[in-house]
Parts: C-alpha cells; structure tokens; sequence
C-alpha cells in the first residue's frame, strides 16, 4: 500500500472547496522534489493550445481539471478499487510551454517527458490540445511503436492545414505514425463523427490498417462489445490511450473547441474506461478541455471522473 | 372534482411569465388561510442548505421552482390525470429557516410539518438540501417508520463530517433510520454512484437491509424493472419519496452542489416516478436543486416537471 | 456537380472563425442576384417571433444559426454524401418581417416565398418561431395540400390562445389543415410530451387523421420503426418536414422558448433525418431557435447540424 | 402611520431568499381584495414587450423585479424615509397582456389602470418595454396632459416603424403628446445618446418644446442642476416619471434591449431620483428590464432599487 | 531583499495560465514548513460562509481569488514598489472551516491566527464571509484593541439575526467592539450605502464613537480627503484593514452575496488602498468574493489587485 | 453625398437583427469586387490572435464585432456627421490567418493591407490581438515612420517574452520603432496602469521619446486636456490610432484577454475619439476584443461603437 504521503486529502476532514488544488488532492511533486523517483503514476499538465484551428482555450485545460477534480474521491464505485493506495500518484505539475512557438513547446514537452519516462513514472496527461499528445508520443514510445486505443469525434490523421501547416491539432497522429511511434496495426479510432472535409484522412487510416469505429457502430454494437474488439487490436504489448474530450457527446462536455453532435453519453465515457481493463497501459491523456466554453467547470469534472476511471484501469491492471 | 379555487390559472388566459409565481400556479394558502383545511395535498418550500458540504445553493431552490413552475400545465400527457382537478392543491408557503443554527431550522421545519400533518395534508417539499428530509420525517413519520424510494447519486447514509458533525446533507438517513423514522427493510435507494470516500455508508446499509440499486444495474436492467423491486420493497404500507435531483445525470441537472456524472437522463428521471402508482405515498420531496449553479433554470424545470409527475401519481393512486 | 460558384469556403483554407457567415458559408444570393435562377436548394432566414407565445427570441435565430453553421463541412460522415456538389446551394438571406404586426410580415413572408418557388427553388428555412411555417406553406403549397413529417414535442394544433388568437406558434398547423396546405392524413407528428391544458388539439387531430407519436412511442419501437412508418404515411407524393428545435430533450437544446423535458438526444435527433431519405421533399423548416436563451450558440450548432442531414437526404433522394 | 396589514415582510424574521416575491415583499392585493380601496401606491406589473423593435425580453421583466425587490428593506439610507410606514403600499398584480395583438393588449392596460386611477392609487410600473407607457398615461392623464420627467438614452418619439407601425417602443410620446396626454412644454428628457438615423424625434421635439438633455450636458452639469431645471420645468402640476433602463450605461444594466454605452452609473442614477423630492408625481414607471439579457437579475436589482428610490421621493413629497 | 524562494514565479517564465495557482504564485507554506518563520506576511485563505443572511458562495472565495492572482506581477505601477523583494510574502494556505458548526470554525480559525501572529507573520486573509474578521480579530488584537478602517456597504454591526443569532456576517464588528478587540474610537467605516432595516446598528456606531461615511460624503468629498480623515482617526497605533469587495459598486464585483448599487468604481477601489500609506497595518482582510454569482472571475481578480494594493502599502509603510 | 450602394441598411426597415452582418450593414466588397476602387474607409477584420501569451479568443473578434455592428445607425448623436454620406465605407472582409504560423501570417496580412492601401483605402481594423498592428503598419508607414495616439492598459514596447520570443501582442511598438514604422518622438500611450513585470517597456520608451500617460495623470487631467497634448504630440503628419480595448475598464469591457482594472469607464472611451477631430488619421484599429470572455457581446458593441467614432472624426476631419 502506498505511503500516507502520497495519500490525498479526504473532503471528510478538509472540505473539497478549501486548499490549493492539485490533481485529484495529491502531492505535489516537481522533477527536484526528493520523493520523485518513488512515483508510480503522476498526473502532468500541459497548458497549451498553439494547435488548435479553430476555437482556443486548451491552454486553460489544467488548471480548471485540477479545480474539479478535488471532487474526486478515494475509491472506485463499483470495482472498490483504491487507486491511490495501490500506487503512488502525484501531481508532477505542468510542461510550460512557449505559447508563440510550436516547435520550442514541443521540445519542451518531449524532455520533460523523457525525465518522466526515465524516473519509470507513467504519465497521465492533463492538455492541452489534441497536438500535445505527439511530443508525449515522442518521449513514450521509446522502446518502438505503440498501440493506441483513442477516444475522438474525429480522427486527427489529416495531413495539413493552412496551406502546408503539418502540427496542428488534427494532425498528431499521422506525424506520429510516420514518425513510427504508432503501429497503425494495433491502433484504434472509436466515436468517429461529424461532417468531414473529404475522405483524405480516412483513407490514411485504411491504408495503414488503422480501425475506425464510427458512432454508429459504436451505439449499434454497445460498450461492450466494442471495447472486447480495442482490446483485441491492442493486445497486450504497450498502448497509449487518448481521450479527446469531443468524444462526448457536447452537451455533456461543451467545454472543447470542435465539438460534434451526436456523441455519447456520460456513463457511456465512463464505461468506456472500464473496459481498458487489463491493457497495457504506458500512458494516456486526457485532451480538448477548454475553459472559456464551459465557465461552470462541468465539462472538466467530466474530464477528470474519466481520468479517474483511467488510474482505477491502471491500479486493477497492475494488481492483476 | 375540486373546487374553482384551487385550480391553477391558465397560460391560455394570462401567459405564463405573467403574475407573482406561486407553485403550479395554485392558490396562496398560508397555515392562517381560511381554506387551509381543504388542503389535499400541499407543496411547501424549505429555503434551507445549512447542512451542505460542498457547494450552497439550495436555500434558492424553492423561489427557482416556483418559477420554473408556471411551465406546468393541467393534465397529464400520458396518463391523462388532472391532478388539480381530483386533489385540492395549494402552495403552502415557505418555512422559514435559520439560516445560522441548523437545530433551531430543524424544529421550526418538525413544528411546521406537524401542523400540515395533523390537518390531513400530504406534504409535497421543495428543498432545501438533503438534511430538509429529516426534519420533515419526524413530523410525517408520526406513527412509525416509513418505507423510503429514495433517489439519488449519494446513500446520505453516513455517521458523520469534519470531526463528528452528525447533521448535514450526507448524514439525514442515517438519523432516520437510527430515530425510528425509516424501516429499513422498506427502504430502496436508486441511482449510486461516484467515487466513494469508503465503504462505510453501504456497510450501514447492508446491516440494515436497506436495499442498494447501483446506476449499473439500474442501466442495465431498466426503469421497469428496478421500479418493479421498488414497489415490492415498500409494499403497500405508507411511504415516502425524496428525490434528490442530483440522482439525474449533471448535464440534465446542472443546478446542485455534489454532481455526479454518468446518471440518468430526464426521460428516465421522469418515467421512475409514474412507477410509483400504487405506492401509499404519505410525502415526497424535491431536494438540492441550487440555482446559483444554473441561472438558465433548467434545472428547476425539470424539479418541478418530476414534482408534477409525482402529484400525477398521487392523484391517480387515490383515484383507483 | 456544381459548380465553383456554389462551392462552400473550406476550413482548411480560410480558418472557421473567419469570413461573413453566411449559411453554410454557401454564396450570398439575394433575389435580385445574377446565379438566383440556378439555384436548388436555397436556405432562408425568417428572424421572426411575433407568433410567440411564451419567451420571445427566435427572431435571433437565424443570425446564430448562421455563426454556428461554419462549423459544417462538406461531406456526410456515414453516407458520404456532398450535397454542395450534388445540388447549387445558396444562403437567400433573411426574409425582413415587420415585428409589430403579424398580418403584415405573414403576407412578406409568402411573398418572398412565392418567387422562390417560382424559381423553382427548394426552401430550407431557418426560423423564426412555428408560426413561421404558415406563411412557407400558404407559397410551397400551391399545388395542393401536402404531406408533413412534424418533429416537435407540441402539436401545435390549437384553435386560439388569449381571448381568440388565431395566429400564434400554436396554432399554425390547425391554421394549415383548415386552408387546406396540409392533407391531415399525410401529417405525422413525433416527440409529443409535456403536460397539456387539455386535449383539445389532440382531438382535433384523431378527428383529422393526424398520426400522433407521443415520447414514449417513440423511445419504445425506436427510430427505424417509427420513420419506417412516417415514410409510409407522407408516401411518394410532396412533403414538407417541419422540424421544432423542441422535439430534442432541452438539455441538449436549451435555446428555445417553451422547452419540455424527456425528449430525445441529439444523435437520435440526427438519426430521424436520415430516415428520410427518399421522402419526396419540397421544402423544409429548423424552427424555435431561441438565441437569448443559449448565448453559447450550442442549440444553434445542434440546429444547423439537423439542416446539413436534411439537406443531405434532399441530395441522396434526388440523385436516386 | 401605515398598518400592519401593509407592512412588508422584514429580513430579520424570514431570510430575503423565502417566500413567494411579490414587489418588496408587501401584501399581493388584486383588485377584488377587500383592502384594495386602502392602498395609497400599487406596484403594478405590466409583463409585455410586443412594441419592441430589437431585442425581446421585458415581458419578463416584472417577474425578475419581483425577486430582486425581496433585497429591497424599509428605510431610505439617507433621507430616513420609510415609505412603507408613510404610505399604504401593496402589489397590485400584473395586467395580463395579450402577446400577439397589440391594440388588444392596450386596451386591457388602460382598463386596469382606469381601476386604479379611479381608486385613487398612484400607480407605480414594473413593465414592459416602452410602449407600456402610452396605455397607462391613457389612464392617468385623464384630468389633462401631464408634465414628465423621463430618463432614457432614446426620445421614443419617432413618427412610426417598419412601414408604418405606429406603436412601438420607439413611438409612445409622440402618440402621447399627440393625443393630449403630455403637455410638451412641461416634458424633459435627459440622457439621450447614442448612434441616430436621423433628427425627425428630435426636430419633433424641439418643435413641440420638449427639451432635450443629452448626455454630454448631463455629465458637465451635473445631477443637482440638470435635475433642478427638471424640477422647474414640470413644476407644481401633475407629472409622470417615465424611467428607461437603458438611460443607465450597459455595464450597469445590461438587461435590456436597445443598449447604447456611455451612460450614467449607477450612483447617478439613483441621484436623479432624490432630486424628484417636491414634484408632483402622479405615476411612474421603470420599463425596458429584460432578464434574458442579464440572468443574474443584477439589472432587475438596480431597477428595483431605483423604484424604491421614487417611492422615497413620493412618501417625502407628501409628507411635506 | 527578500531570497530567491520567496519570489513569485514570472508571467515572462511561466505563462500565467500554467502551474498550480498559490495566491500570487508565491511559495505556499504551510505552518509545518521550514521556512514558516522566515515569512513576513503571509496570504491565508478562509473558505467559510456559514455567517451569510442571504445569498451563499464565499466559501468559495479563496480558490478563485488563488486562480485570478495569477495575473498579478511583481511591481506597482506608480510607486515603484516590489513588495516581494521588499518582505518575504508566501501563501499560507487555507484554513480548514466546519461548514456545519460556526463555534467550532472560528475556534479553528483564531487557533491557526494565532499560530500566524506568534510566528510574527502579518497576516493577508482572503475570505470567507464578513464573519471571517472576527475570529481573526480574535488572535491579531492580542494585545489590545486595534483601529479598523472598513470599506463597506454596510456597517456589519447589527445586534443579531433570526431569532437571536450573534454570529453572522452583519454582526461581527458589534461583537469585536463588545469583546473589546475593536476600539471604536479608532474604527472608521466608509461607503455606507443601501436600503436600512433601520437605525439600530448606526446608532451602535455612534454611541460608542465609530466614525461613518456615507457614500454620498464619499463621493461628494473624494478620496484623498476622506482618507486623509481616516488616516487620523486610526492614528500611529495597531491597525486593522477589513475590505468588503461589496464595499465597490456590484457592477464592478457582481460576485457577493449582499450587493448594494451605486458604489464606487474600481479605480476608486484601488485608490482608497494607497491612501493608506503610512498607517500601521497589523492585519487585513478580502471577504465576501463570492464566485458562483461571478463565474468569470473578474470580481475575484479585482479583489486580488486590491490586496496586492495593500500589500504594497504594507511594503512600503515598513520601508520608509 | 456617397451613392446608394454604399449606404448602410436601416433599422427602420430591416430590423437590426436581421440578415447578414457586415461591418455596420455595410456592402460587403472584397478586392475582386467592382466597386472596391471607389472605397473611401473599408473596415477590415483580421480574426487572429497567435501573438496572445495569457487568455487567447481575439481570432473570434471580427465576427463578434459585426454582428455587435448591426446595432449602429447612419449619424452621431452629437456631431450630426453622417460617416456614410461622407465617405465611400465598405465592409472589405477577413484576412484570413495562418493559425499555427505567425510568420505566415503577418506576411498575409501585410500583403492585403498593401493593397488596401495601393487603393486609397484608409484601413479601420477590427482585430485581433495586438500583435495584428504590426503588420498592418508595415504596410500603412509605407512613406515613413508614423505618429501613433495608441490607447491601451500597456505598452506592448516589451523586448520579448519566454525565451526570446520576439513577436507577440506584448511586443508590436518594440518592433514598430524598431523597423522605423513609428517616430516614437509622435507616439503617446494613454491609460497605462496595472502591476507590471519591471521597468523595461517603459525605459525604452523613455529613451525613445514616447509619450506615456498613466491612468491616474488621465483621470487628474481629464480627457480634453490629455487629448489636446495627444493632438500636439501627432501634430500634423500622417497618424495611427491603435485602440486596445483593455484600455476600458474590463468591467465596461470583460472581452478581452489582459484585462487591467481601474480604467476609464465607455463615456471616456468614446470620448476620446472625439478629440482626434482633426488628427491626419491614415490607418485606425480596435484590438484585443475576445468574445469567448464575453459571451453577451456587449464588449464588442463598445468596440464597434469607438470605431463609429472614429469613424465620424475621420469624416469630420477629411470635411473640414
């Protein structure tokens, strides 16, 4: 069991609306904190949306998910898993990044990540855009390409933007599949929807073998059914799960920036998770949530119960 | 048939957003009115959150819904009762709190109740927060404990908060049981979920036979059946409904202080109380709606729409 | 394939949050513009709500729905579909109504209407408030009554409102049947819910053979079965679809005047259009759009989505 | 001293957060109410807007008012006035209007203010938009024109609208001096701003002998002597006081629907008010509130405040 | 100067919306810290509301303060100062309140004061509710009586509410005074404004010597004299600072819970802070932000330009 | 007189809240359009905000703006100046940006402004961030340095920001001077205040001869003395007018990404403009507008009002 200095502050002694909020009420441990090297699995932010095409606000994601997320408790409802007994979690704080350049925030977020990676703590993204999930790529996938279960309306595998713009927020994964940090193969798409531009990027998907699960295949089939199948494609060599908040039905998260209609519900983004049981999980992210179109913080409460079923997958997996 | 004066004005005659709002728009009828006597059923609000933990608001919910409750028409859309033509409705006003001393609000809510008891009005209760339900228990479960269908994301069953607290909103059912007001063996609760402090509550639950209806399991079983259990759980002895709006998902029902995600949709928020017919409903409450977490009022609208199912239901039950 | 003129701007070429929003970002022709006669499908805005009965505001509708109609892009996610190349699609700008006397813009509105038709034109209407549909009806009509698929949670079938109104968003269908531009027994209505005054427009409508398909049908045969049958009752011969942002539950589209709760979600309100692909559609309304009371323009997005499938099965049916 | 049949409910004993509202928390008494005869000043509620040209939403501006008003307690904090001990005060209800005919809805206001006049009540008015003025000085100019003192950003004395829409919110004082209500050499308006179309309101004016105060000589005179010409211009004989919201800057008063910046805070605001003392007011009424564009109800809560304001002004003025 | 460790982070380093948010980005240092000591003033937050009458939230209050004090940076923008090089500043942290039991929080909150006082730390509260000031009163008038100089709109020194309730947000200074922490003669209270119960607490005030200042003196003398006044009247001696943010006009700060229109503007609510220059500040306080009536934060960020006003003072008092 | 195509639409004929807008219901006339040699003023949006390091949302500024825009009739209220009779005024539309590159970007901006200006057109921007001013000067100053009357909480003269990041909306004048676009000995900066980082902004002003004026010596001096040194200091070469909205108090204007409290309230924000009256204006804009921070729009309808006014002193100006 973890040590009671990685235990978070229960709202029975402290109230939840009371305290500096750090994820989940966790400790709050910078790379030069003496007790760095002994975390299991720390929770990071990278505050930042330079990729985004259309509506801002990202960069805002952090801060609100670790305000929200001082609702979150101690235990899991139905599994009773207790994550932060079964691991060492911390808050590792934020990556910040160069708001006014891609390319120096990227390096920053691929060392900062690499020191992560390095101290054998798996990191649970707090973003950011959808683009901040490449340069973690970039420090995860050291040992070779990764498999990926990846929750989205859409799939981010577009080519460019803008006239040759190649890093923006709908582009990470096709970098990264060129850059092999993905094997296409052992990669799935779920929840895909919304009017398209063309075909450019589903045909990319095909072409590499990457499965898409549209949102009609995913209510026809049911949670079950398809995550036995993500389960299958990943296998049990090391994923990465990505979690876009635009998964979502909007109204359930309005807080992001290209939402779709039409998207699941709230159990359904939780159910979700709970099938990542037994996955090999180096590492996942939690992206998309943007403050200024949601000031109620509901769309970040939402944001972290799904980060929180995340860590319970991560503490069972681990035990199992 | 009830009399003129207790039928609600028409938005056919004056719309709606016109007038001083009183519930349903039914007759003022204060303990001193001259028609008090001829009360069937009688809504009242609780203007009260002393006992929240978390975020305050409710104390705001009585005037919220009241205003959200010109909405309401006449009959019933599928069951076709009209309930103000088969019971004398009335607003009875508000109890007036003690904001800074929760024993003092407690007994002015216990005097209250006990004079609308004792005049043979079924009390109909607009919360306040979730503690409202112990004071108003003691005044209605005059001749022995009552059976309870108690909807909510939380088992308010608790000991206690913050170093012995015995009276807030996450404790009301646990005095209950332990004053004699509740029988447990007749008590349901629907709709759990949420990340947990600890086991503590559903230990006390499970001692008691209170029967505990997890969110997965009423998902996965339906409205029908789970109401089905219900019904047979509190037999045909008299009981009361509370009804926490926080049992509904947040994105139907912004407005309360504890959210949790993941719960169920309005249609099912509304279809869970037409399966009440038959139950001897002795009371019921509409508890933790804040409206400082959600000034379009929406939320309220729905309260007072599941207020009105629940009045449906009542009046229908009496009919047959 | 149309040609360039008709084209929409791209995302990928001019950021969304760019331009002049015109509907769709589709060519602005007014009826005095050169391309007028070679258009198709010509997208309308009636910023009106005099018709209102409750609260006011869906005279800002079509300006929203504009804004938000940039999100959409080209292609149908599941059908493929491209409805810009299959047919000439233009924004015909806003039909200017006279706010302070409704005699006076229901005779503009069908006026401007009538040189649509004309034209040979199908209009898709952005409203406005449900009375706006008589005035397109009295000019798409003019061949004979037609069918109608009415999604709405309101029969909007009423005889008057305040003391002999004749002309509000209440009564436009009972307006339409009595002038014969709707054959009642071609009229299907779906999502019917919320408490009633009383049956009155019910009546009505079984005395004329309007099919009624309250909430709960609805929610128990599903989409496939319920549009299976509403294909059959419209059959081959000209329909009009008339679709009521209130048919969807108001958590997902708040922004409306007189919401009722326990409607459908917002992939069901997608899904309903696709079942109409093959009706033989002459024109088509989004009504009761209620800018004032959504200022996030999320009912908006939701609205123009609900267009883009509806223009969609206009593009599939023709091209079959 | 006032009885205390008419003494509002205090915040010592029942919190401002309780309790049906009714304007200031005093006695609701409909015209049938046997102590109608006693009431000196009736606040009267006039939930209306089918003048408006722009932006909709005062119909729902009395039931906002009704709520702040509960904040509203019983001493002038200056003058020590207590209004509600000097006058009998008491709510006198909403004129239902009928919202799709505006003549109709006319017609009812005069009536009801006929009643009241005839009753010997000095009506003060929570509207509505600015055209309510016109059917209420139809009642209460029935000795001869009035002078007034009317403070708005707009002269609302335009020929007509629209193509020949006579009655509007734009139009009523030049329907009113028309027809005899006002007498224009004893009418001021102070605080016009604001882009124009054109000078035909203020050749109109000036023609009449209204004098006109714009902004720019309000802010470089000052309250105390802008408002003491205001004085010498009704002078001694019965005047009405017409308030516009939108005479207050926006960011003071945001809810309302023809804003332009640049206006008086809300200090002053309050001021000009004080400096009524010794005018014979014989009605008033504060118009132009709408909620939908202010939820917080902070604009409502200003207009109540102002309301309390002239009702100080009307106790002191008769005292003396 | 101050070290290294007690200096904020840069916006110029660190963008502002980056990293966990300690009141000014400071160090937080919590009373187990080995640099506790070393800390001249120290930033405490007090998340309490169970003293408020009307409208709840100020429990709130310290995290959205934390949140928008990010904006702050290190130098005034007259004066020159740097009050982090100048004094060793740090975030102390929350005190822990009993949201249920106003007894057992203020013992907590004038036991972590004392701790606070005897460690030789000024201490800077953000609240919490108007309550808050008594129980820090409570450990920082250790040795006597302080002067008080006391933005408000109300004099907070009522007898008592409801019944007989002592302990509430109008009633703190009439305790202080009464338990002797306040020398009355030393108190001066400025930007009274609102409607009055009645005389009961300004009589208090004058009996025992406060000093009060109108609004309308306020205004009417501006803020360089009257500070000048209020300077005098609290002398050399021991002073206390208690700033309620409902002291500015609500316009400016909608977020609290008691508002009071026609109140001064930001830029007076600065000036006045620098006007105390000179007087010896023993402690000061920020209560009643109340975020959920002001999700924007703007109210909450003018609070934290306010302390950071008085922390400048306080820098440079003790320089000169 | 200008000819009919140039004229606005009217409200008294369109309803503002209909059709589509452009900037002041101007026609809409991109380069390739006929008409767009005959253009005096075009109005220019330039919906980019990549220079943004703290709260990002100006790219949603022209849009927020034009629809703002609709509420502005054809003549001031105080000068009589018809702008549109005076001059050729056209809404020019977006240059559309790069959102991931901000070289691209200025380039892009640059080249249309070229042509703007290679026609005679005097441009009126509607930004954008700050930053949107330098590349607009770089194609403005084409005959050389320009004066600058540059209104804004700070001073954008900072050398850099993280790490050596030479082009954000903090740095724009720095450059300008640097380039030679600016004769800093013509610059003056009103209305600075807020807590700064250090001193090196306002070192290199001073050495360069830039006039800067703080807020408190504004509001000591008023606006007609500042503006007459304003005047003095631009003298008669050809001039720039920069407006950033966070020059208004944020509370006037919430919209906006650095807001700094304490500033002029809207009547000096307008009144400003006024005195530029015969200042040889060349190039003007309104930055920093940020709808996701105001989702009201009332902070653009302030924008979109100072450009009106610009608007009609460069008309009076070019009259005189």
């Amino acid at each position: 069991m973890s040590e009671p200095f990685f235990q978070p502050v229960s709202g029975f002694e402290l109230p939840r609306f009371a305290g500096v909020p750090t994820f989940m009420r966790l400790p709050y441990v910078l790379p030069d904190h003496a007790r760095y090297g002994d975390v299991d699995v720390g929770v990071i932010g990278v505050p930042w949306d330079s990729g985004t095409t259309n509506r801002p606000g990202p960069r805002h994601g952090p801060r609100q998910l670790r305000d929200a997320s001082t609702m979150i408790r101690a235990q899991h409802a139905v599994s009773g898993v207790r994550p932060f007994e079964a691991l060492n979690c911390a808050d590792l704080g934020d990556v910040g990044p160069n708001p006014a350049d891609i390319a120096d925030s990227m390096e920053r977020i691929t060392n900062f990540y690499k020191g992560v990676v390095d101290a054998g703590i798996t990191p649970l993204t707090a973003g950011g855009d959808h683009l901040t999930s490449l340069p973690v790529l970039r420090a995860v996938a050291k040992d070779g390409p990764l498999g990926m279960v990846h929750f989205d309306s859409h799939t981010d595998l577009f080519h460019s933007y803008f006239n040759g713009q190649m890093y923006t927020h709908g582009t990470p994964f096709r970098r990264a599949v060129e850059e092999g940090l993905l094997d296409p193969k052992r990669v799935v798409q779920i929840g895909l929807r919304g009017s398209m531009y063309d075909s450019e990027d589903r045909d990319f998907a095909r072409a590499e073998g990457i499965r898409l699960i549209l949102i009609e295949e995913f209510f026809d089939r049911g949670v079950a059914d398809v995550m036995a199948e993500a389960r299958e494609i990943v296998g049990e060599k090391p994923t990465y799960v990505s979690y876009d908040i635009d998964f979502v039905d909007p109204t359930f998260a309005p807080g992001t920036g290209t939402p779709e209609v039409g998207g699941p519900n709230s159990y359904q983004a939780l159910q979700v998770c709970r099938e990542l049981e037994g996955v090999n999980i180096v590492g996942a992210d939690m992206v998309e949530v943007s403050p200024p179109f949601d000031a109620s913080g509901n769309t970040a409460f939402l944001g972290v119960s799904i980060m929180f079923e995340i860590l319970c997958v991560i503490a069972a997996s681990r035990a199992a």
